[in-house]
């Protein structure tokens, strides 16, 4: 599936070093599951309206180069790992100017109810769990 | 009622300018507002746990002077005016180190419920009204 | 000129009251000047290369509804007022699905020099006053 | 030394999963950093101003519990390990009410000039080496 989510550099993001901000990669990073998630026809919103949520169990990125104000950034994700109790995803995030690599991550979630205790998605969600299946095979 | 709230600029709160991006005084403001109730003996949690929520309806702010890293900023708030349905908030922000205005502004909030429907706080939290109706007298 | 600035809202931008928070609110503006002075020919990441800044002196905003994750907002801005000094610009927030009124702000910026004293746009950048100026003109 | 960092969370740290984005505890760490430099008598704005920055390479963190609006977290931090090129940092983020493990990270930074190339600490700033080493060593 293609999953290249595209990000315009906010002034905000900014810091004083004129780069982007370490903490603003991760918020990317969801931006791009949000739209993956969207393309593969199964909006996180609508996971969330059914009970179940994904929050972060871990977080790791590489940064390489930093993004600036004025740059555009291509984040790609593809899914590493689907059991019915946790996601593991990888990201890139490149210049589209230059196709120069900013930085590399990996979120590691767990499918869990509102009240964050760990559930079974293929149980609970056997339609959605087919979906990340299938995407996990590529 | 003694209300400064001391903040320190932290660095991803500067922007490429090499202040502080304007957009944070917002959560500074914010951040004053916890520390206020917190010290009047009814913290904001609790307001939230008893059902009632306090969005904002209208920010205004004025900006001074720059913040930089290495500052601590000292926020003040006065209660500017309480109605039942509404609360408004006055705010100053300085640079502790020589007194220097940064910022100052205005919030005004809406008494709701978790739907975000307009309440009458003095009726659902005659206490609490009491309290914030004779901090808004001085 | 078409100005819309289509935002998808980041599970990052809401808080537990589970809208956007309004701190957001000033960003999404920003990355709407951002959009604008792009479609306008005249970037606004070249403005600071040619040593001109344009830091907030006022902000102001009046929030209706509350967006949503899931939502995809719409920023529109207009010039409001230009002179060689300051730079005033009105901005409204719609929500995409069904049209309602999200938010309406107003910021006042001053045009300045990289150690944000003010100067005189007229002089220093005649090409980018006389762009804007026919915009504001609109 | 002591370099327990107390940090009150604000309403806008919050997600609609009411609790605390996973993107603000790297700011967590910042902030852990900037008051750790200041305990040590070097604070970080000082070493920006002798030329010297020490932007992030890589982040990991482990998501152990939530942390929610209402609580106080302490943030500390040891030196795990000092190159002349470069600088690794770790930190856990316990409740304070409770003292409950809210997350584990570490980060790895590199020692460098304000054009982002590394430089020999060593060499450039002897003074703030030792300081360092001698807090390596504990």
């Amino acid at each position: 599936m293609k999953s290249d989510t595209e990000i315009v550099v906010r002034y905000a993001e900014t810091d004083q070093m004129k780069v982007v901000h370490h903490s603003v990669y991760p918020i990317w990073f969801e931006a791009a599951r949000t739209d993956y998630m969207e393309k593969l026809g199964y909006p996180y919103a609508r996971i969330e309206k059914e009970g179940i949520m994904l929050p972060l169990a871990r977080l790791q990125c590489d940064f390489r180069e930093g993004a600036r104000y004025g740059d555009t950034v291509l984040v790609k994700l593809s899914i590493k790992k689907l059991t019915p109790a946790r996601l593991e995803i990888k990201y890139t995030a490149h210049r589209k100017s230059d196709g120069a690599l900013l930085a590399e991550g990996e979120t590691l979630h767990a499918w869990t109810d509102h009240n964050l205790k760990v559930i079974n998605l293929k149980k609970l969600a056997p339609e959605l769990y087919k979906l990340m299946e299938n995407e996990a095979e590529k």
